[in-house]
């Protein structure tokens, strides 16, 4: 099909080389390098124009740089006469600062989905977007992919049984309550309260998990300072064993030694972000969404139902 | 006056400083820190409710991350009240990108403009912009200030005389020929032509030099390629000392073991770029744009005349 293309950037080529094997065409032809004063360059080194264009970046860490890229090649896919300029998006960076909690503090999420809109994207895709709210921040489609069937598929394929899906917050409970669905389990939610000011938080559990194997589902693992804490207030209630597992592997600071010296057997992420060598231990598994991103881009591309892939 | 209100991003802090040790007022309490992924979390530390907000910041190296500090921060004054947000950029980065030299290009220029309104900002104060025609990219007021009279002044009180100023390629003819009116001199062109294709560049000299103390006056000086040349070839045509100046001194990659090396006896730059350590040599004169902003605030601010300021 001479109308679908698919792009890189640099935060996710080899998910990107994945989908596109999948889809069966070849990857798009550009490049992206710096001038000697670290501005970027894009360059667009095939005919776009009336095509269907699909653009892979998640604004990842380095998120400002990633985001630029993303800019960038979208303004210049614009003024290449792109049909449509479908942007996907694995992982939604800075949808952490999503409200205003303080006053006069900004609202990240939405001045990005402006940015976005503002290059010229006219779709946006992604995988498990932090809050649900960020798809009303844009005033272009956005369709939400979820990440909860390859990692329950997961726990299923390797006959993981007796399992409680556990919350890391309250937030979580509507994620955890599609795992539990699906691998017919109770849920537990973590209660994290702070007695008194001053005094560090308990991690009080909400549900039965005495003699459960628990698989604790979150969308984003960051510092993992929750998730290991977690582990261990499971085991101490009685779980038989902890699971973890997470759509996007953020993974900064002190993640990796505290998974490694926590309790979780392992940790299942997905490939939305990229995991640098440093990163790959042995207790931590990764799954790939190209399939999921391959089927999302053949649909859209080919207007067909998706009310199954979709949110 | 409480409805003036001076911040700083990270980009020129002490330009800051001095801009608002001149205008009388405090510096505005903000922070820009990093949460632990590296994203960008800004605090505005007081209220700025009503306020005429002015916000300075270069997009200089690190052009990506300048920016997006710039545009949360937008984001985060527009959400907290400020009556107008007036931008402050002493140098615009990625003014280079402002047309399509080759198919398939972004118009990055033209893109920041965009990135820099729908955050917010009310208008755009900018030091000598690479191309006039960035003014036009925006829908809201920009002023330029002009760097000239601050560098022509500097070689007015260094008692230079006998001067020839000279433009290094024929876009920047109007600036050299403001200079030269101010330092009652003639103007001289280096017209570059490559002879045949794969041969290297000739640096032709248009005008007299000869006898002449010439200054080479550019916008911009980045890996300081062309001035270092044009210096050699001014020699050769008998020009008795060469001195360069330029307004934003971008000094990427090989700029400064450049100029140590070569025969200019000085290189003016301003302050609208940070040099750190590294960069301060000898041969290199910083000059403050400091009088100049603090300037064009109180205008901005009081709403007075400012046609002898602004470009
Ligand atoms: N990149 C980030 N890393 C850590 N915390 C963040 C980040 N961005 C936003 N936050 C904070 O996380 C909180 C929101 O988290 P949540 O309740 O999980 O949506 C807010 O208090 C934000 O200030
Ligand atoms: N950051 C940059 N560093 C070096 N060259 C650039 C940069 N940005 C744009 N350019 C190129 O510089 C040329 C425009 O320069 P000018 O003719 O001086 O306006 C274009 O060919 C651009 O591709």
């Amino acid at each position: 099909d001479p109308y679908l293309k698919v792009f890189t950037l640099n935060s996710n080529p080899e998910l990107t080389q994945q989908v596109t094997d999948q889809i069966g065409v070849e990857m798009g032809k550009s490049s992206i390098k710096r001038f000697s004063d670290g501005e970027i360059q894009v360059n667009i080194e095939e005919s776009i124009r009336g095509c269907d264009v699909f653009l892979v970046q998640s604004t990842s860490e380095p998120a400002n740089e990633h985001l630029m890229e993303l800019l960038i090649m979208i303004d210049a896919m614009k003024r290449a006469s792109a049909a449509t300029i479908n942007v996907v998006i694995p992982y939604y960076g800075y949808a952490r600062q999503d409200r205003k909690a303080k006053s006069r503090q900004p609202i990240t999420s939405k001045l990005v989905a402006n940015l976005i809109e503002t290059a010229g994207a006219t779709r946006v895709l992604s995988v498990d977007l932090h809050a649900s709210q960020i798809q009303g921040f844009f005033d272009i489609p956005v369709d939400q992919l979820l990440g909860e069937p390859i990692l329950s598929k997961h726990f299923q394929d390797k006959g993981v049984e007796d399992t409680v899906i556990v919350s890391p917050d309250h937030g979580g409970v509507v994620r955890a309550r599609k795992m539990a669905d699906r691998l017919h389990a109770p849920i537990a939610i973590i209660d994290k309260r702070r007695p008194e000011p001053n005094v560090s938080e308990v991690m009080n559990i909400i549900g039965d998990v005495e003699g459960r194997t628990a698989i604790i589902v979150d969308d984003i693992i960051d510092t993992a300072g929750t998730v290991t804490l977690a582990a261990d207030a499971l085991l101490e209630k009685g779980a038989k064993a902890v699971y973890a597992c997470s759509t996007h592997p953020v993974l900064s600071g002190p993640a990796i030694e505290r998974i490694e010296n926590s309790n979780i057997e392992e940790l299942a992420v997905t490939n939305t972000i990229v995991l640098p060598e440093e990163k790959q231990t042995e207790k931590i598994t990764q799954l790939s969404v190209a399939p999921l991103i391959a089927e999302a881009i053949i649909r859209v591309h080919e207007q067909t139902s998706v009310s199954t892939l979709f949110d």
